[in-house]
């Protein structure tokens, strides 16, 4: 019996997002692997060595024959890099939350494929968690992109641009101004005192999983302790964008717990 | 053999620290408990029925024969609530982060207990990994009250008023903070979207104990992707509040990323 040829998927970019998708398709060991950069770029190597992929510099000779091609490269070079695919049957793919899936150009087998989650290159990444969002120009590849989101993720939706935007902006409220806090905890106490918040953290996302947030908002914005307030403006003084962040995410709490219902 | 007599815990306060102090302290079955809160109090029943510790309404008649007297009041009643407790050996605490020890008297026996961790009334507490952080006004006091520490958190530590305030600070930006931008994203998406984010919230806190919060940040911001910050502005055109903490946290997040050693 003859071995059945494995299907190709063809990653562009070698950045965290092609990093982890990489690493996840080597992990299911069903897919042959090529990833390609525009450019020579030390961490190309690392894709070649420890996801044996195939890889290479250019995007002029990018395979015709993949099935998925994902393009993981800046926002802003996804259109760019979209017109070096020539291929018949292959699905153009793009990652990300907030751009257009037309900017694929306008051939019918183009679709999005948005994983909502933060990658850093040293990371695990628990996929089967985390929900990937798909759009696809037709149903036909719509249903391609769909089974292979399933074969990672118990999580698959589909969503219009609009309501991924809106997602991706929540993303980076959660996420991004999330991460910014705590380095500007780390920047008011030391690395040590910053490890001790740990558990506090925690207990707040734990919260988040059971309590609506607007009622397991406690501290002294949202019992309108004035005296705190001004002790703690008072530590800061000397720090001038953490003071206007804390007088602004101060008056942001107020006028949550004012207006429960909004 | 006679019995030995249990430890005596008083309670001030019928508040979220003071609801879990009475439960963790009935867990560990060594004391005898009494709760008193200045006025009636629904929540006071709470603690007689399902923690079985004494209760009484007003601060006149608080025992005096206890060990340890926990005064879990807001900030601005510590003072005022310390006066009506007569004891002659007895140690009275407070568990705020913000308030200084002297606001508890010029006895001998006054302590501070602060529990780094944010208290929902039906949240589950870990406090074996919760830091415990002390203050006393004496090597006698600052012993027994460590000892009671010890029998509730793997995590003890001393620390002056100044350091108390400053952890506290921090403490308001990775929690109450971070939750208010928990609030903002469920004000963007609807209640099922915000459960979509859980995942990379949990990814964004479990980096945060293996990576420096400033390597681990993400992003449009971090990457000075001026496209999409003005995609997600547009999105907030109708919400003045949010536009502004957008700004806000998105040139806090430049400049963090620009002073890495800061």
């Amino acid at each position: 019996m003859q071995k059945q040829a494995k299907h190709k998927i063809v990653i562009i970019g070698c950045g965290n997002v092609a990093w982890h998708l990489a690493k996840l398709f080597s992990s299911l060991k069903k897919h042959e692997l090529f990833v390609y950069n525009h450019k020579p770029n030390d961490l190309l190597n690392d894709f070649k060595t420890k996801l044996k992929c195939k890889t290479q510099v250019g995007l002029d000779k990018i395979i015709t024959n993949a099935e998925f091609y994902f393009i993981c490269v800046s926002d802003r070079s996804i259109s760019s890099a979209s017109i070096h695919i020539k291929t018949k049957n292959g699905i153009l793919i793009h990652t990300s939350g907030s751009v257009k899936l037309d900017e694929l150009g306008s051939g019918d087998n183009t679709a999005v494929f948005y994983p909502l989650q933060t990658f850093s290159k040293q990371d695990e990444i628990n996929w089967q968690e985390t929900p990937i969002i798909i759009e696809a120009k037709n149903t036909t590849t719509k249903t391609k992109v769909t089974v292979l989101a399933k074969q990672v993720s118990n999580n698959v939706g589909n969503m219009t641009y609009k309501d991924r935007l809106r997602l991706h902006l929540a993303a980076v409220f959660v996420n991004n101004f999330t991460n910014a806090l705590f380095v500007s905890a780390g920047d008011i106490v030391n690395d040590k005192q910053l490890k001790n918040l740990l558990p506090l953290i925690k207990q707040t996302i734990t919260k988040l999983g059971r309590i609506d947030p607007r009622a397991a908002q406690t501290g002294p914005a949202k019992r309108g302790d004035e005296a705190v307030m001004k002790k703690h403006l008072k530590l800061l003084s000397g720090n001038a964008d953490l003071k206007k962040i804390y007088k602004q995410m101060s008056s942001l709490i107020i006028k949550q717990q004012n207006n429960k219902h909004a």
